[in-house]
């Protein structure tokens, strides 16, 4: 119930950072779906750690081998399950912070959750490493999306407050294609620079930085979702809101839209050329009363600064109840966001996978 | 699945804003629970129609009749199903709208989500008039955690760019009492004026205007929750985006933390007096991992500004597929954030209950 | 979660037997599906207590009201919530019975369930009473899969040892019709007539008999249900246990199928003139690995005796824990079964139906 | 959602007969539980193919590789995923089948259900062979509940129309351990040599038979279970008919039941020395109302005669529509039975721990 999302396509993530495997069960998806081996890996190539200077230098192939679910390369309708064999575990970096949970991070709630007995080396089942699984789960339902003409991307919004450029209001399937193959997703190349530069300097200084990553969806039919607490920001929000770090969420004009006025924030109607209904701007997000209105999928999500840091932090003794100071050595990437952007993508596609089954 | 949540704690909403009624089915209440029904009606007076000068002129009494679940005054075990009959309905008000959507509004994507055969009077059951049958189901849980230590509340952060003082460190109960007392509930009396000159304002030019909602919940164990798509945030806000208008959502510092950086953003950890492990600052909203860390659960909630406005708008007809103007008349609130005020604290309170229940 | 059952087809029972009404939300059915509310009174009356000589004596009219769901007599896409007010509720009845628990009742059950708090005049919630709402909930899927070409009927299989024809291998939509157009619904009268002997004979005794009762369903698609837990034997059995005093279930050959042999208890496959699939006998009950063959859908339910009976009866005080003796009065059916019929049906009809929005 | 099951524990199947593995993810199971590794395997040999002279003839070691969820030998809060590689699998024996569906099989259904894609080597993912992940959850299960005071066990009711003894009315324990000793599980062994004689004789005309499981659980706290679709019966038997082959269930008296009266079939309570109540028979099976009372939960599954046989038996040709004639080589049990035993334990004790967790 906790490590797992969907309706009709069930995703349960499972696994440990330090333990033997990670790896996903996907159950729902359609049968006699050809799966791209080659794009999947390049697909979670973009989560890969260890892949540039700013990023952790665990190095792990993450290859899936396929236990269930394909046949001949393509789907067979049954529960399709994938591991990623985890080989570059370092636990000892972790022994000493045992007993001194690092702030920021879920050492001490998983303490508390698991009564003593959770497997907190790396971060456990809570480690990031979890979006390995995630991505590849999220891949295979991107890949036939795509087949149905529904296409999706996502780029760097903002990092430690320098802004890329938004997606405009109709993205080409070209833009989504473009970010993808870049090793730093943003739209505006020049702002990218200084976006590295600021994850450098907080590197330089034993520090991290946050960063917000947009995420833009179209080909979605309209009509698409439901009322209330099945309606698609709420089926996205509760998937998106289990990728670590991730602190905030807003649809179309979100925050800054609660500041607007009713008159700027409306999206007019209008009728195309081709005598198809659609709106003049986007503030909805593509989503109005929960349900697909036309318009492209919308949001944004912000995630914190990495919790890992090298400076000398305040923190407790679990054991003495006594005040420690600890620095964390480790491997950890100085911005999180960068890597979180295939995340991101992966539970878009899911959802709306889930959502496109419903009917 | 559309109009329930909850895991343990079942909550299901149905009717139509200018139906017959309007109710909710709340399954897996504790048995035995007194309900106090002067402080569940007095609950329910925080979000009715008609009680400002600034709110819909619709006059709904909002009083429930309780089919079942409740037998002399305390809950039985059995489903509880409460309705509030629906009284004051002016369907000729819409009558005109069926063809021509209102912009940001869901006329147009129940449409499509119900082929056409949705109740679109008032709204239906996409209407915000769903928020009573919400708030009473809130209201119970709510009495149910006060009895366990477990006290929320919930403010106006801001409106139309007007901001309140925020919530203390650790908040009162006494300080949630006195906010669920106000007929308009900010900490900041000042502020709070300026907030309502500039809904006012808007009213005035037949506009309307958006708010942030702040709440916060204190007294909850920690150790509650659980990883992932099972996390606090992840619950939460898969109920939260069913609150019509909400838009935006952010825990703890959300997407200024965004901007941080970890040696500033992390909240370290130290001893009180009492031997009990704490935080110095509350940056995570009270949530790590998705596990409640025993600092108050912290969250902020964009709410759009209203989209029904009295101006002139572009839409469409959809039957003659051509351009259309509507001037939308109707009793509408210019800011529908203060009366969201009480319906995110329902939420807060029917989600905090299921997770307690889950141990 | 207990009382609630489906996955894109919710029904949710709510109410008690002397409480002010029973009733049930239903979530999920198609929109525009027109209600024939003459044919949904006459299937509601085929449980409707006082209707023969044999049923309990309680008289209730069980008009349902429609609070939402329903839109100038057609569905409406959002969740139907109808209510059958409780009027001839005594519930003096039963006041002696608290602290003496009826043997063969869950009145021990739920006195401990809900510690002390159930609701236990005329057996509450758990009361068979709720089978009311439940066959309205079927009574309406019913007619939308009639629509659909599926049609669905049962009979009395066996009351108190006399046994009834059983259905044909492919039943007609005329059987099921003039099935559900009788009071005591058998094929054989003459079997029916020796059944009611029977059920006379026991109730001059003060006594009661139990029944098995057939159910049936033509015109399902081949290929519906899945695997394992999600199969239609299972999401069946889940519901059918879930009607008061069903103690027993059987798909096709059943019981008796494990006595046989293999060659015995397979069903040959065949080619129809119009070249379609189809099967020489029906012993799977038209489920083959949890999935729809086709054949029609066949299975039996036992229902234990009336635990009601009027002879005296072994129980203990729970207050003085010493042992006490009971003579029931009430108003009781001598036999549950020919009442059950209808129940059993409205359960097929609305797991089929769950199962055909799935595709 | 078709190969799981749960609501707390969370257990979900995975792999096909012919692939690289089988498996099991088990979710929310309690943390800090001692897993006996040497235990489990021998729950897991009593349903291991290549066992007995009757059994199939294919062999597995059946050894299971755990790649989360166990830390030093104990659970550790999440998610538990095990598999076992598949290493004698002859696809072979199967090539010839695939356009001639088997009688009694699911190859027909599946071919549907998947639109042609389904893996149907030895079954795919509806092959016999996913009990043995099932029972290993199971056995994990009945583990952690034998620390809880409750136990377990199963024996062959009857098997081609020979009866074993039924269950004492407070099976002991150690009756439970000595039935899982046994190779072929049964209370009377006289009756069970006649019993393999029948699967002898049927399995030398290359036919097969079929069998009744019974399974009893004891030490089960009164009061567990749900109302309506939420009670133990429900949940037991939405399981159980996951379980190929079963195709009928019934609990405490069931079908014969349905022939007695009510004087004979309620069980009256008495008081013990101890001043515990407690009933004179067991009748209900130990659930009244779908909550356990505190007497031995009690019930017989239906296993159908093993649809493999030698005989050559009417199909078709799925390509060509015309009808064929088969006969089945493999490697085939001439009853499936005494394999089935420890799956109804498994399914069993995975369905009270998960009740058991619910409080």
């Amino acid at each position: 119930m906790a490590s797992e999302f969907g309706k009709l396509l069930r995703v349960a993530l499972f696994g440990e950072s330090h333990g033997p495997a990670v790896g996903v069960l996907v159950d729902g998806l359609p049968a006699g779906e050809a799966i791209d081996l080659e794009a999947l890996q390049q697909f979670m190539e973009r989560r890969r750690p260890g892949r540039d200077p700013f990023s952790s230098a665990r190095r792990e192939p993450d290859r899936p081998r396929f236990l269930s679910g394909i046949t001949g390369g393509r789907t067979n309708g049954s529960p399709l399950c994938a591991i990623i064999e985890n080989v570059d575990a370092r636990s000892s970096d972790y022994a000493a912070l045992a007993d001194t949970p690092r702030p920021g991070h879920a050492d001490y709630t998983a303490h508390l959750r698991w009564k003593g007995w959770a497997d907190q080396r790396g971060g456990g089942h809570l480690s990031g490493r979890l979006t390995a699984p995630l991505c590849l789960a999220g891949a295979i339902a991107a890949q036939i999306l795509a087949r149905r003409g529904i296409h999706l991307g996502a780029h760097l919004a903002s990092v430690a407050g320098i802004c890329d450029e938004p997606f405009p209001l109709e993205p080409a399937k070209e833009l989504f294609r473009a970010l993808s193959a870049k090793s730093f997703p943003v739209i505006d190349e020049a702002k990218g620079l200084r976006m590295q530069e600021q994850i450098a300097a907080a590197a330089a200084r034993a520090d991290s930085v946050g960063g917000v990553v947009e995420c833009a969806a179209t080909g979605l039919p309209a009509g698409l979702g439901s009322p209330r607490f099945g309606g698609v920001e709420s089926r996205l929000a509760a998937v998106l809101f289990g990728i670590p770090a991730l602190k905030g969420l807003e649809f179309g004009s979100g925050f800054a839209g609660a500041g607007l006025r009713g008159s700027q924030n409306n999206d007019p109607f209008w009728i195309d050329e081709g005598g198809a209904v659609r709106m003049k701007s986007n503030r909805s997000g593509g989503v109005l009363g929960g349900i697909t209105s036309g318009a492209p999928l919308l949001f944004r999500a912000a995630f914190k600064p990495t919790p890992s840091i090298g400076q000398p932090q305040q923190t407790v003794s679990l054991s003495r109840l006594e005040p420690e100071t600890i620095t964390i050595k480790g491997r950890h990437d100085p911005c999180i966001a960068p890597r979180a952007v295939p995340a991101v993508e992966a539970v878009t596609a899911a959802v709306i996978l889930d959502l496109i089954l419903e009917g």
